[in-house]
């Protein structure tokens, strides 16, 4: 998805905003037209909702007719599917890897806000349409990014569950903890976005802010009594 | 802001939408258009985003003329910052009200849940509006939320650190755990807008999460070590 990619559709040529790569193969030339379309949506989406944004738009400021449009996407939901999924791809697989093998707390918490931090400057345009977009908009925009906000905390669930000292813990309670934690993530990755890109101290309190956060969870976790809420209320100290 | 109170402005009445008092008073006419200009914006609002809501559109479905709707706010922005004020008035006051003098942290933690969940049922398009303005619209606006969950967070703040057991934590790590408390709120908030309304399963589900995660948030306070993140991680259960 680099910025340099503008690409041309082979049909329905209005205007040209790049280089068309003199033996790009016809799969090529679609592909890239297919990456306009999406880089154009996003730049339309940079200050407004996904709700306003018109197909005829998109085509015409990625350079192709609208009915050519229809060779990629069969509407505007679906191109807006596909922006949730760009989202989204690598960074639940990143995460995850930055948990796989390790066992030290704060590592896996500062390993794991960092790719955070990173994916989201990377990929700002994005993050900026699915805060919008995540309670707002178009309903079947919103559900797929509830879906993927879900399965990362499934994904969390599933690999907390194999640690030796969780083994007694209900589903609903290691779901309860990863839901925590995700939303955790959510919510630093949108002051990241509303933080001022100019201010690095800004963003570095956000992280640090993140990283006590996911911590002071972490220090609840072994305190918590699976059997319900009540015995853990009482808070004896022990660890279970 | 009963549903009932519908006003008519004593100028430029276009249609009537309500029973005019028959001895309104001048302000209290005032006051009456005043809230159908807010509750007006509040029904367009209930499915689009404020920044596409024109003055216009409000006067008119008010019953005023749009001329008549400077009588009471200077622009939107006023009347969007109201909105805000209004959705927040009362649910700090009653949250902090929650926490006076109680000392046990369940009960704290379920009478605050219960009181948040009651105040978004009972404004539920005040709370759209807020959840939708809070990541999209008008920058104006989208402070003004913030600002006020940021009140919410410090107030928090502040009643933690009369506790004896807190009295050694840093200004920073009380804020980290009050803003960690607080955003679950908000995403419980978020939670309730989000569920069917027809499914009274889904609500509880929802409120026993979020009283498990706040109660785990709890466990996890006597652990932390306010000297720093890495005699946390060390994580020797001894509470402070």
């Amino acid at each position: 998805m680099s910025a340099e990619i503008r690409a041309i559709g082979h049909n329905g040529l209005m205007n040209s905003r790049a280089v068309i790569p003199p033996r790009a193969t016809r799969s090529e030339r679609k592909r890239q037209t297919r990456e306009a379309l999406l880089e154009a949506a996003l730049e339309q989406l940079e200050d407004r909702g996904f709700g306003s944004l018109s197909l005829r738009e998109v085509a015409r400021s990625a350079g192709i007719v609208p009915t050519g449009f229809y060779r990629h996407f069969d509407g505007m939901d679906e191109l807006g599917l596909a922006l949730v999924e760009e989202s989204f791809r690598t960074l639940r697989q990143m995460i995850r890897s930055a948990r796989a093998g390790r066992t030290d707390m704060t590592n896996v918490i500062r390993a794991s806000v960092e790719i955070l931090v990173r994916h989201v400057h990377e990929h700002r345009l994005h993050f900026r349409f699915i805060a919008r977009e995540r309670s707002s908009g178009v309903p079947v925009i919103r559900r797929a990014i509830h879906n993927e906000i879900r399965l990362f905390s499934s994904e969390l669930a599933v690999d907390l569950a194999r640690m030796p000292f969780l083994s007694d813990w209900s589903g609903e309670d290691l779901h309860m903890v990863s839901g925590l934690l995700v939303d955790t993530m959510v919510s630093t990755a949108e002051a990241i976005l509303d933080a001022d890109p100019g201010d690095p101290a800004a963003e570095r309190e956000i992280v640090r802010a993140a990283e006590k956060r996911l911590l002071l969870i972490a220090l609840g976790v072994p305190q918590w009594r699976p059997a319900g809420r009540e015995s853990a209320a009482a808070g004896a100290a022990t660890a279970t």
